[in-house]
């Protein structure tokens, strides 16, 4: 274990960090709406700290290819640590986020691609404060496209050795170049897809600033929005349409948009998750638009309308809001709840449990009830006619088995710090699953201001855990894990 | 397939009920509080129909050992679907428990030993049925018993072959002669352990009904009462603490018992799930009365008192109540919502995943965290020393899955039935754990009156699928099942 080796990639991070917030520095200058020196300070922290490291770190590490898999997850949890509280240095010198514990809340919010705020009134905030809390997002989408794309295939980790093969790699079983080469790939399609929303959103009436940051925030299944009544602020048909397309498409396996975009057209049908993905969301669209026509709303069309972009939005973990569903039928609740489980595909930037683990579940409770009725046939778990290995299939039920454990802790925690029942269950399902919204106190029209000052710490560690699929940061916690 | 020889089974069943039947009726001609025409009638059908099935279909099965395990899975469900419908006769024809619905749902809620009751108010009814209701209970769990100590280990349901090497039994592959064999013992310690809690709960100064009632409802881990208020009527500290102890014991492998009987004197402090149990069972009881005391009750005494009735009561999933714990703190009232998944021993009578499951599921996730860290390192789950084979960790983790999978799909069902999610959650954690009260209406005050009529189906399926470990009902939906 060489913690100099992972306190010299986080230099790298930090450094980059610093460099990242030379565009909301940008933004304050061309709005002249804030103070610079926050902005300046912060850019100079983080060069400064990032700087040092990887300078005094660098004579040990340059030539130095292999990384060994504790060292992998130790890059992976205290970098986004690491970023995360430094991220949170604008927020905390702008002085508009309030104590050290909201901006830290705010920031890792965002970097985990969550969305939940502890800001009571979104829109007074100036602009380069809230560029930075969008962008922010972004950046996180990146590092998570990665994390589930290159790293947690070779670590192993919850069953992500279902995709170790699948993505494009010239050395398949060293970490760094692996990394570096799936990221160039997939970067470019993610910043690719992200123009279009900007200009798709500009085109329904959208100014370039919010345009932006609502791109920004919906590729990563973010959620950040400029305005407190978020996506329903602009009360737009067309705006809905084109929020629910690209969160929609965020919450797909971004493998599949690069073999898309180099002339596969078929590759979204080809592909089993997906169409479990678009095929969950769809039925319980309906679902949802059956229960809230009629008692919610008029028409079939606002039905319709209303619960594809709240479904769309919950299940890829992004946490836009057009409608207060704490208004709607109880059913409509409990599918959302239900659909903050299930979360993204893997590989894409969603959260939650990720839909390629709920199909090899339902296959794998499939198999077993096969069994008892020939208990001599010899039967596997089959994902698109491949076989998967018996010993992921454990680790993709142990995955589920552990998220369900740490959310049952963590409702308790919370509730422990005063909460109510519902807000209790409705924040750690959001916090663990990288929604954003919850039920109770912190439904689509409020925010996490009032979660007592314990209860924020127990989300952020959802949201770090959620997001870093549980693993990377539980096993800080390990005695082993510190073992020389 | 051999639907005649389940058939043959079903009508030996029905003839013991019928037989069973005698003691409300006999109790009814003690009290002369009813007309004895329903019970007289509930008998009559009960051994006809018994009577009829067997003796028409004894000629093909009279000299037949040999079953197989779908057959097994056939006898477990329509066996207790069967006693089921015939057990609630005696409440249909009395007229005393409303309609069909209702009346079927006291009646599976007593054969599952839920405890989960239609009735708004029990004081009235007349004590021949009230003793029946209770009897129901003590009948289910003697069927518990023998369930998961000697057919679900052979048929392999859940991980449940852990216990296959641990029960007495001359003959341990062959499903007929070992059911008859650990039925016999094990009946034995049941009804000892059930006439020692009638002479303590009689030395409390409870009639001997109520002390009948009672014991017949605490060691099938059942929670039917005599009284509106539970055990809180009767308002003594000495009768809390029997109750306790016993629902405790009633909570633990029934094969500890034997042992224990046997001489073996250490045999509950040698077995790892028992020693898990306690004290789990323990720490949680100790959280709750931090949380409750000075908050509801003033003295820690007070605080314990009930906090400690309370956690046995609901992790044994017995469903007794002392105290309201929906006036409790949000966390008190999670972690009991928590002790409702986990639930008692496996081969005790109490319902839920079962302290077995989650101590595997525990131990796995700790291996999964040491793998990564060492992942050329070779690593076994272990129970009390003994590896557990890996594809029985995997039927654990798959069963824990498939629990929580169909948890929601019948929240989802029942809040679409009009109920609120507090109550949706609740009602369905009450049901499939076999707890009996839940949580919003269906509260340790209150009963499942209000529940809309197809609401109460869900339920009487949830108490289905709880109590005959999921896959033994589900298996009925699976079309390979019915294939010849």
């Amino acid at each position: 274990m060489r913690w100099h080796y992972i306190f010299y990639v986080v230099g790298i991070l930090l450094f980059f960090l610093g460099l990242f917030m030379l565009l909301p520095l940008a933004t304050a200058l061309i709005y002249r709406d804030e103070p610079l020196l926050p902005h300046f300070l912060s850019i100079g922290v983080c060069l400064a700290v990032g700087g040092l490291l990887f300078l005094s770190l660098r004579g040990k590490n340059a030539r130095n290819d292999y990384v060994s898999p504790r060292e992998g997850m130790g890059i992976v949890a205290v970098g986004w640590m690491a970023v995360g509280a430094f991220g949170a240095l604008p927020f905390y010198l702008g002085g508009q986020f309030g104590g050290i514990t909201d901006c830290l809340f705010e920031s890792v919010s965002g970097f985990t691609t969550t969305g939940a705020s502890i800001l009571r009134e979104i829109e007074p905030v100036s602009k380069g404060m809230l560029l930075w809390r969008s962008f922010i997002q972004w950046l996180g989408g990146m590092g998570i496209i990665v994390l589930s794309l290159a790293i947690l295939p070779i670590l192993g980790v919850g069953g992500m050795q279902l995709y170790k093969a699948e993505v494009p790699s010239p050395v398949p079983d060293k970490l760094k170049p692996r990394i570096r080469d799936t990221a160039m790939i997939l970067w470019k399609v993610y910043a690719l897809i992200t123009a279009v929303e900007v200009v798709l959103l500009m085109f329904g009436g959208m100014d370039l600033f919010d345009a932006l940051n609502h791109a920004f925030t919906t590729l990563p299944t973010g959620g950040f929005s400029t305005e407190n009544a978020s996506v329903a602020h602009f009360d737009s048909g067309y705006i809905d349409m084109v929020i629910t397309l690209f969160m929609l498409l965020a919450g797909i396996n971004f493998t599949l948009h690069y073999q898309f975009l180099k002339g596969q057209t078929l590759a979204f049908w080809r592909d089993a998750e997906c169409r479990f993905f678009l095929g969950t969301t769809l039925f319980l669209t309906l679902v949802i638009a059956f229960d809230i026509f009629g008692t919610v709303y008029e028409t079939a069309t606002g039905a319709f309308r209303y619960s594809v972009f709240q479904a769309a939005s919950i299940i890829t973990t992004t946490g836009f809001a057009t409608a207060d569903y704490e208004q709607w039928p109880a059913m409509s609740q409990i599918i959302l709840l239900l659909c903050m489980f299930i979360g993204g595909s893997a590989g894409s930037t969603g959260g939650g449990m990720k839909c390629l683990r709920v199909m090899v579940c339902f296959k794998y409770c499939y198999k077993e009830l096969f069994s008892l009725i020939h208990p001599h046939a010899v039967t596997h778990v089959k994902i698109a006619g491949k076989t998967v290995p018996e010993d992921v299939v454990r680790s993709v039920l142990g995955f589920l088995a552990l998220y369900m454990m740490l959310f049952a802790v963590a409702v308790v925690l919370l509730a422990g710090t005063g909460v109510d029942l519902v807000t209790a269950f409705g924040a750690v399902a959001a916090a663990i699953g990288n929604i954003g919204p919850g039920l109770g106190m912190v439904g689509p029209v409020e925010n996490y201001a009032d979660i007592p000052l314990f209860g924020k710490w127990i989300l952020i560690w959802c949201m770090l855990l959620g997001r870093l699929e549980i693993y990377t940061v539980i096993i800080l916690l390990v005695p082993e894990f510190w073992r020389k």
